[in-house]
């Protein structure tokens, strides 16, 4: 891992009992004062650092690590190795999260302003603040404290950020409100015009006017070269701890709830509504004008035609709720790998 | 949507004479100096504002509205309430299209050229033509009359822009030559290589030189983070009107008529032709060498893996015309949907 | 091919023993002397260029050129018109590339750094490398030698590339080791945070710490707009060799071997792992945690759910090996052709 190192700075000492308080673990005893350098993977983790085990589908891994602190479930607790200590967990993922962000903190903002960005004097930065080389920021923009401006990123006129937001490079914001803490990855373009037109008695194509904007919640992150189209009328939402993959593109007036989760390269066609927690998987996309209950689970390259209620589950495109979509496709299975194609009736 | 006025600037008053005279409808009397201050949909009009009705989805906003003024098909004029104005329009939404437009008219580009831009003396700018910060035009690069290049947009060596195109932000653009009223979404990429290699004996990838260029043809329009290579020998062509929403691929030597519609995420593989006003919904895809006749519609998410003749709507993948495909998928989900797998004949 | 030539400059003259010389054919007679001046497809190439025959599907346009010299494979020699030079070539596609770099050799980087690149004084920048206008190298970057860093591009701090590495424009690389010889076409996204994180008792989300990174092997290609995120702990791996088309997303801790091959828009999800070799079809999708064999071939669409093993070939979605998948299409198409809905039989 020394190349892993290059990018992670040189290797910062953490106690036990650092590393307990931070797990929320119990019933391990050991001197506190140990020291620890970093974590790891259970396959390469060194005794001087701290690993984890996800679940069962890591158990061998588990029975042969070297790693000196294991955060681990109850129900895995015995297999780990004698030379090791354990620290049960309820969710032994969420807590190595927590000690990973002990020994490689992520810095705050330098609060500095890189001379070759270019500011226009109407616009408003909140205190530390950092802005990368070659960024551009618009008249009107109002950016709040302690975020992060990276090279080549635009903020757009009138444009505003709340506090603790992270816009990575070349990413492009114009007609957009965030919240807090929002998180836009490299090349993520938010608020640029709808995919909307209408035809004229000749054949050519007219814009419809695009007056609306982009309103994202606090703590909502979009992935690298995703894309959020501003409202025609009106506004396209995303609600707040909303989090979305890359490659993903969200139409014009969609509008979801809290917490919802597109993976790699979903679309959503505009005016469709998604409830809390809803869950789209990768290449799934949804059609214009739905409506998509709360903590409907989509699956990967689904294709949603129709409405769905809350709760349900559905796969396949197009898109049927899970039972009957695994239904159709076991017998769809079984036609295929029967050892000739399927006998019409004889009579026919 | 007082925040969404924060992107449009004060309300620009417009008379009823005005919106009378953009709409196009007739029959409607009234005080000509009437003033109305904006546009808004049905569900959030005031008095002061004007409004249309798509279709009969939005019958019982309709009803409930407060717009002073409501654009609206002839079958729907008798549910306007009694307190609005009603104009009666062949085309509603393309009349409101217009009427947004005098509330909202789009500021013609400053012709200021910002001190930061990087312009190759050997460049020609047109006339009246605004260069954003940061943006950078390469040696020979020719740009039309009254064109906006945004901040952050590479306009490469030797491109023709014809007048009046829109580069949004982070575009880049080489081997290309655009007519005139092009616009390109922020993060379009139009021009780079194919992905085009041939194999030597001992298995290495060599890449076949990509020598040709991209041509777009006046109005064509280009969506966010979108791609189209430019030709390996030859052009790749995208005729006068096309538009292409965001995330679309476009492989090299791809060739579409007048007027296709590519909805997002869409892909064309090389050497494909499309003939005019092909429609291809969401998440398509088109593999390489095909010929897809004029006003072939194809389906969200369909998979075109043969030709198409002309005016056929497919749908399904692989595609197969929508009788037929829609006749499968009811199979499929009737099969789905009965209570127990569907039994194989007893003889067997 | 007038504006073709616009972006190749002037014709470069080539002998026809430097034709001969490039394609490794045999058997030509003529005067060695005798001067090119240029490629073009068979259907526009003049008496003065070189052109040649992919395969049968292109015979008509064979006997139709007027090509003065044509590459192709023995097969078809006898269908070259008699005006014209045959060159008998194993791989005339192969062939054809060296002859055509030979009218149109790529020019080598300038070696010089545009007055406007923000450059660290930490950075390490390789002798003969040309470094573009408003390009940014972060501290502790190494540059390798002649290498071509576009407009636009950010080099992340402490980010090493190699040798020969080509960074188009508006690219961003940070926590990545590059090989010599990688390509990196524009937009392409290297190195950001995966999609990763863990929920709270309370129900929100907390980014579980990224910090790995990315390591491409030499000659690796990457297409425009594409993204490969870094490893959660450990390493994002692309052999050497690889290639990788438009639009697609590699998630965090993928690994592939060398020269696999993924066309546009495909999708892989975290911790899969491929083989040598393996060709993923266009808009395809590999759930995560997958083990797919070298060798494997995955057709356009297929979404591939379950571990495949070497030398398969999978389609459709759910995937399926070829047999099997091909099968079940059929019997479904011809469900759909039928002249009216499959009957129930009578006795339900």
């Amino acid at each position: 891992m020394a190349d892993e190192r290059r990018f992670l700075g040189p290797p910062r000492l953490t106690s036990l009992a650092a590393v307990l308080g931070a797990s929320g673990g119990d019933g391990v005893t050991g001197d506190p004062d140990r020291l620890f350098e970093g974590v790891a993977p259970l396959d390469a983790a060194t005794p001087s650092q701290v690993s984890f085990c996800e679940g069962r589908a890591y158990q061998a891994a588990l029975s042969n690590t070297q790693a000196g602190l294991i955060l681990v479930s109850a129900n895995l607790a015995s297999a780990v190795p004698a030379g090791s200590l354990a620290v049960v967990c309820r969710d032994p993922a969420l807590a190595f999260g927590r000690v990973a962000s002990l020994f490689h903190p992520v810095p705050p903002p330098s609060g500095q302003i890189h001379p070759s960005a270019v500011i226009h004097p109407d616009a408003t930065i909140g205190e530390g603040t950092e802005i990368g080389a070659c960024a551009v920021i618009e008249a009107g923009a109002e950016i709040g404290r302690n975020c992060r401006i990276a090279p080549f990123a635009l903020i757009g006129a009138k444009v505003v950020l709340g506090d603790d937001c992270i816009i990575h490079s070349h990413c492009s914001v114009s007609h957009a409100i965030l919240g807090r803490g929002v998180v836009l990855h490299p090349g993520a373009r938010i608020g640029q015009e709808g995919f909307g037109f209408n035809t004229t008695a000749d054949g050519r194509f007219i814009t419809a006017p695009q007056l609306g904007l982009v309103r994202l919640g606090d703590a909502v992150e979009i992935g690298a070269n995703s894309c959020v189209d501003r409202g025609a009328l009106g506004e396209t939402v995303l609600g707040s701890g909303t989090r979305i993959d890359n490659l993903v593109q969200v139409g014009h007036n969609v509008r979801t709830g809290r917490g919802c989760v597109l993976v790699s390269q979903v679309g959503i066609s505009g005016s469709t509504t998604l409830g809390d927690y809803v869950q789209a998987g990768g290449q799934s996309g949804i059609t214009g004008h739905l409506n998509i209950g709360s903590k409907v689970r989509i699956g990967a390259q689904a294709g949603v035609m129709n409405d769905v209620p809350p709760g349900i589950e559905v796969l396949g495109s197009p898109a049927a709720p899970k039972k009957e979509a695994m239904r159709a496709m076991l017998i769809l299975k079984r036609l295929g790998s029967e050892s000739r194609p399927a006998a019409k009736p004889k009579s026919e």
